[in-house]
């Protein structure tokens, strides 16, 4: 069976992978679609090759058939649809609280194990979630970047009236967008490329070019001078991390959705302190998001082949690698890995 | 009757105040004791002319008793002994959410109106909450510190058997100690300054000293690697908003104490990724925090003797700044304005 490898920086190879029995309370799936994440294109990009260990399949946001069951695996069957939810749960930790999602041990499969850029796979059976019947399989690979969304609505505690903001419009940033207008809030979304602008708005949400307009004078406009009940950094930039301070409200949540690695950010703690401020933290996601996920993406709100950008197979990854280092307004790529 | 002036930076004036009969709605205390908040200290090193507009009585840590009342007071009659909650709420703004005691129109009486350090002061009868009997005027100028504290340990969530810090042994970072230890939590306190450590160590609490000691080693060992669930960053310094991100645990809660002016600090957004943590803004009291505070006080758990540094005579108001600033180990300072 055919499987994609992570070589080195910049560098994929397509190759024979071992197909993998499952073992007690596995599954052994047939991957139908997995989306290129912003973490795999780190790790194209060669920064976390001691985490990944090359030469490793990665690739994370997968559906799939299920192919093959090990011993004692009530939850699914074969030959059903399913999406999967890649943790796999270590041995739990007092600092962990009981956040297994978030744990000290946690391994995220696709970066600290095998991933889904590969014809069979061989996961965990508690991390598959069955797909509806009214759910396609190419949409089935967008429940994973929608249940980050879902977890980060969540974290946000955003309810239906509330002004929000997204500060950067690209695939998880829209997902935010629409995972928030479901819930009845008022949806504004900052982004500074012009391609994804003009998507955005063609999808009915307010939209900002911080690059062109004063985003708090917009802000004011379109809230009634109310401005932000919860804001989502999603742009791991600077003038992101000034602009979510100051937008919101008193009480105003801000979630911190963006990975802000290497150099640290300067923030406006004043702010925190005078208008009682929240700065929530959110990753990955819990099993209630993934079941939101799938209710969400199963009421047609989320118009998934608009997001598409290109359908490749998987002998195409390298090229499609490529490409997304060269489009900047490019929104979700996906990978046929059934051939 | 005698009033101190705030006449401009490090000056400090005693002359004739004017006695203002109260309106409707309003009360004149005869004013027991103020304590010297860091606040004030701020005014009197001239940072906060502007909003000040000296010649200013400032002062807003008080106890008073009722002298006089005004049409329409119902809530406080004439030898009531109370503490001042100092502030005046201005008109509602959609931006603030029905939180007035942060509202965009809110005065701070003491700051934006004339304070308590004067024999005489007219003020709303709203702000007033009677003192219980066993309580000590002296120990009644604690009350508007210790809802600051109350307010704190309130947006920390804390419950019983939590692990929290205090990053800076002040004043008000001791007072927000009581509160959690009153809360059943467990209670580290880092501080530099050892007459305050010796001190805190005294009244039973862990203490870390982060010049001498490896703070995250300490508290791994104090807390058997839970590591902490609330911490509170009162220090605003540098070092001490480093610390509030390492310390805490997944899902873990910082309480921003500390006013942040000058220049931004550079903040570990990485982690609040990472591990989902939190950080919350806090700011004042509202007036069920009052109603804490005073039965905290109450119960006697608060060792006021010990943190009253000393009580000086309205006449030597300029003497008590100057040893302030002269005594980093000071706690709480108070005024005995009845004379």
């Amino acid at each position: 069976m055919k499987a994609a490898f992570y070589q080195e920086k910049g560098q994929f190879k397509i190759g024979e992978g071992k197909l993998i029995k499952p073992g007690p309370g596995e599954a052994r799936l047939e991957v139908a679609y997995c989306g290129v994440c912003g973490t795999d294109v780190h790790i194209y990009h060669g920064v976390m090759d001691q985490r990944v260990g090359p030469p490793q399949t990665v690739g994370h946001e997968a559906s799939a058939v299920v192919a093959e069951v090990g011993e004692g695996v009530k939850n699914v069957s074969v030959g059903d649809r399913v999406a999967v939810r890649p943790l796999k749960f270590g041995a739990p930790h007092v600092f962990d609280k009981g956040f297994a999602h978030v744990g000290k041990n946690l391994k995220f499969i696709g970066i600290d194990a095998p991933g889904a850029f590969q014809n069979s796979w061989t996961v965990p059976a508690y991390t598959l979630h069955k797909l509806p019947d009214e759910l396609s399989l190419e949409n089935g690979a967008f429940i994973e970047p929608l249940a980050v969304a879902c977890h980060d609505v969540k974290i946000g505690r955003v309810e239906k009236g509330e002004n929000c903001l997204v500060i950067g419009g690209g695939p998880i940033g829209t997902l935010i967008a629409f995972v928030l207008k479901e819930k009845g809030a008022n949806v504004i979304v900052s982004e500074v490329n012009e391609t994804r602008l003009a998507m955005l708005a063609g999808f009915g949400f307010d939209v900002i070019n911080p690059a062109k307009e004063n985003v708090l004078e917009r802000v004011s406009e379109l809230t009634s001078e109310k401005m932000i009940d919860c804001a989502f950094e999603v742009s791991g930039s600077q003038p992101g991390v000034q602009t979510m301070t100051d937008v919101v409200n008193v009480r105003g949540r801000i979630v911190m959705v963006a990975i802000h690695g290497g150099e640290q950010k300067t923030v406006d703690l004043f702010k925190f302190f005078w208008s009682e401020i929240e700065l929530l933290g959110a990753r990955l996601y819990e099993e209630d998001d993934y079941e939101e996920a799938i209710r969400i993406a199963s009421s047609g709100v989320v118009p998934f082949e608009t997001l598409t950008t290109k359908v490749s197979s998987l002998d195409e990854i390298q090229q499609v690698f490529e490409e997304i280092d060269n489009n900047p307004a490019g929104m979700k790529y996906l990978i046929d890995c059934q051939n």
